[in-house]
């Protein structure tokens, strides 16, 4: 994948050229994220389970599907870089965390939390 | 920051432990990043925007905070892989097309498009 | 379906014996009904969408879901009442709009808008 | 408020005029609630808390607000029909369990479940 950080470089530049940093609080890039998860959510919403491998490699859908995701990306990335966390140390926690919480024999096949 | 390909390997080994791509399409998975979006906004819905700042550094809103931007990290990537998307790639292009979009002089200090 | 005047009376009341409408600035607001919308999500995450509307008549999930829709509507009513809007006029205006908007014989079977 | 009842039958109208049941399964329709929830929270992610009142009542920003607004109620009145839930109902029962869930004592100025 491309390197994390040097987008994360560009982020930053970007942010700072147009001094945008001021509005970027914790909260707001919270709002940030959700909004753009519900516009990639948007591009879903009417696309059948069944169809939606395919629909996310036809060209069209695809770039926007991408165009949301990226969106995503930069409002989580912008939030940790705020709050200075590691997004991939955090991941790695969690997942730790969930091997507990979902063990494998209980848990395989079954999208939930055994109860 | 701890790299990302290393968390993404680990969480495929998490997700075919369990069986759990079959419930991973990539609808589902949108649906699964905006839930985690959701709970994330529910740690700063009570908290003043000057307060959020410091509110991410005390331990236990952290802990929590840290755990959420982590759902949704790893519902971000689940999807890129599932769709054989490069985030970091897909981020760096959409940061060049906002380069055009929102201009520098025209944008500094206005968090929105202009007109 | 039950008066929404009489629900809306019922959770003024039940606000004001909280003292929680300090907490309940417009934008507060617009964040709990985006964490409610993502647990109302989680609810349908994992459901096949064919087997979407038997899921919402199962006596469990139903209740769930239930609680999840009544959570959303009453951060939609706590908006509504704050910024002073009548929702019922709200949405038959939007109505007129996407009449417009969505011609019924170029939107036939169409869910999105026409180019 | 306008009457919901009166809203909904032309709700009702507007989408078999265009044959859109048949994209409204409850999965659906979640996506199109949080979608349209993460629009409205588009409106406030960037004013301040303290503007946020003011923001709600400029003529420019509250017209697209009121639409957002619309939007979701319109996907949670379609989710409401298409289970058969009574929606008024569902948040008085919520509310009622609420009133147990949030003491008023325990809970007074206390925006989350006191522990």
């Amino acid at each position: 994948m491309t390197d994390i950080d040097d987008v994360l470089a560009k982020l930053r530049q970007f942010v700072a050229a147009r001094d945008w940093s001021q509005f970027h609080d914790p909260k707001n890039l919270a709002m940030l994220l959700a909004s753009e998860a519900g516009e990639l959510v948007a591009e879903y919403r009417w696309v059948k389970g069944d169809d939606a491998d395919a629909h996310s490699q036809r060209p069209e859908p695809r770039a926007r599907i991408a165009a949301e995701i990226a969106d995503v990306g930069i409002a989580l990335l912008l939030l940790c870089d705020r709050i200075g966390l590691d997004l991939g140390q955090a991941i790695a926690d969690k997942l730790a965390a969930n091997e507990a919480r979902y063990p494998p024999d209980k848990s395989r096949g079954r999208p939930d939390r055994p109860a």
